[in-house]
């Protein structure tokens, strides 16, 4: 058997969690163990098959099992996701240092930067665990997690800067349903997906200001742009942006009604404070807690984010919605700039 | 004054018209002649300053007029803007160029390619009308008409070969609620159009087969992917399919209920053929038009268009829209590749 850890029980872990277990593959056969912070969703996932507060009926394969204890969760796991909030995951990771096998996989599922450090997870990840590069992976994509686990077809990215270990890893989670490609290009990758939130937000912004598709795609297109800028100031690589991982999960992100971060976008466009929002929301809109890290990090490396500046002054309460589809748009006349 | 014509009183050419008449610049005042083939909707412009079958009850301004001929629109005209169908295009130069002031700048706002020649927009216009590039331009971008012709904001691409020819055509139709930007790019401008019309079908056929937001958000990935690979190996720029003109348009496109493509495209995903489509829909789907087209282009120049084969396939009745889902996921497990 090949033992797998899923840390976090929300909509993403959850929905991973069976995608591990219906992938089909030549190894052999897997089993799951997810830790679940509370001990009723726990039992829940062992016993009925079913996580109701995050995927309603959706059975769960029996091949899960779930704990509230992360060293059970952990110990003898050749793999461990990582389905954690970001700005708590190093928190976590003293627990998981102590019960972790040697030369097992960690794979990071979160979108979001620390705030602080302005780390991205996998180098939390790397500081905290100790881990050379080749056991650290990332999975980003097009990847709503409802839609995931009602079995519709989806293609998704493992980054790790090991191409052989991102193989792997692809291999462990491919099936009829989601399909993995891999890339080398973890820096990239992540910053998709962590700016993908905060575009994400101001495109809920321009929801909730009922501005129409053209606006909401060129902030689209801009933000694509200043998200490409960052990552290939960090390293990261262009190619990432047209990807899966860069476009394909910013659009799935911004069509999509099941979006957290466009829904905390839309009630912040329809006037809202950041506060009020959060109160509205149940679970977490990451964008809002990460957007502060990444403009750090951008005026760090001296890269200009306007759209991601914005949504920043709009949580903080300092740029009232009514002025943000000037502010987006209102630019010079001048020759279109590449990212 | 500045006479410009606008030939084709569909809602592109009646909000272009719009624009131009509402466009704040420094040079002498505008009057703007538009073209109608229908007299009735002709004398409806400049009499009653609307066209209702387009355009509602949307006021256009008073500095519009229309004629049915074509010689009386361009007569004079330093600027003429083109929206006509695709596959007619060539047909109405000849009394365009009969017309044609010396030095006037042409410009096409349509997305299509010539059936049988597999000729771009810009290139039957330069064979017809035997006019220099500086003399052509193009815009494209995230320009839903309806959007536009309300007043809500937009980004555009105005795209010619010589930049201060574009810089002229740029000022004649900035205003408060249409931005354009400059690009020398107009290969990869018309072909992201042209293009974007066939993936904006392939949305449409996931929407009528009740794909998620997920696979879809990889058909527009992968699209834009083939949409580049083409206009790179034609001489266009991988820069202008990360902008306005390229996923900006894309995105509005595939995100509105408005375009008529992604229409066509979801009710030939509920199983209609190509031609119960055409009869149901009243405006053109110039991507249905123009997709074989396309396919013979990128086939002589070996570039593989595996979206755009499929969509050709399904309107000319060769694959059952049931299959188009696994057809457009099914590739072996791979590094992802860049454009």
């Amino acid at each position: 058997m090949t033992r797998i850890a899923v840390l976090g029980a929300g909509s993403w872990g959850s929905t991973f969690a069976k995608v591990l277990a219906d992938a089909v593959h030549d190894g052999p056969p897997t089993e799951i163990v997810m830790w679940a912070r509370r001990s009723e969703v726990a039992e829940e996932i062992t016993r009925e098959h079913t996580n109701s507060s995050y995927l309603g009926e959706i059975p769960l394969p029996e091949s899960i099992t779930a704990t509230d204890d992360i060293t059970t969760a952990v110990t003898d796991a050749e793999l461990i996701a990582l389905a954690l909030p970001a700005q708590h995951l190093r928190g976590y990771l003293a627990e998981v240092k102590a019960a972790l096998a040697p030369g097992a996989v960690v794979v990071s599922l979160i979108k979001g930067l620390e705030r602080g450090t302005g780390k991205r997870m996998s180098e939390v990840i790397a500081e905290e665990l100790e881990l050379p590069e080749q056991q650290i992976a990332v999975v980003s994509g097009p990847n709503l997690a409802m839609e995931i686990a009602r079995g519709e077809p989806t293609a998704s990215v493992v980054a790790c800067r090991d191409e052989a270990a991102a193989e792997h890893v692809a291999a462990l989670c491919s099936g009829a349903y989601f399909r993995p490609y891999t890339n080398t290009d973890v820096t990239g990758v992540e910053i998709a997906g962590i700016v993908k939130n905060i575009i994400a937000l101001a495109v809920g912004i321009c929801d909730g200001q009922e501005l129409g598709d053209n606006s909401k795609a060129s902030v689209i297109t801009r933000g694509l742009a200043e998200a490409t800028r960052l990552a290939t100031v960090l390293g990261g690589r262009l190619e990432t942006f047209s990807g899966l991982s860069g476009l394909g999960d910013l659009v799935a992100t911004c069509a999509s009604p099941l979006s957290r971060n466009r829904t905390a976008g839309r009630l912040l466009g329809q006037g809202l404070s950041a506060e009020e929002v959060t109160t509205e929301l149940t679970q977490t809109a990451e964008g809002m807690k990460s957007a502060r890290a990444v403009l750090e990090l951008a005026q760090a490396h001296e890269v200009e984010m306007p759209i991601c500046q914005a949504v920043v002054a709009v949580l903080e309460g300092k740029l009232s919605v009514e002025n943000i589809a000037s502010l987006l748009l209102a630019r010079e006349l001048k020759k279109e700039v590449a990212p």
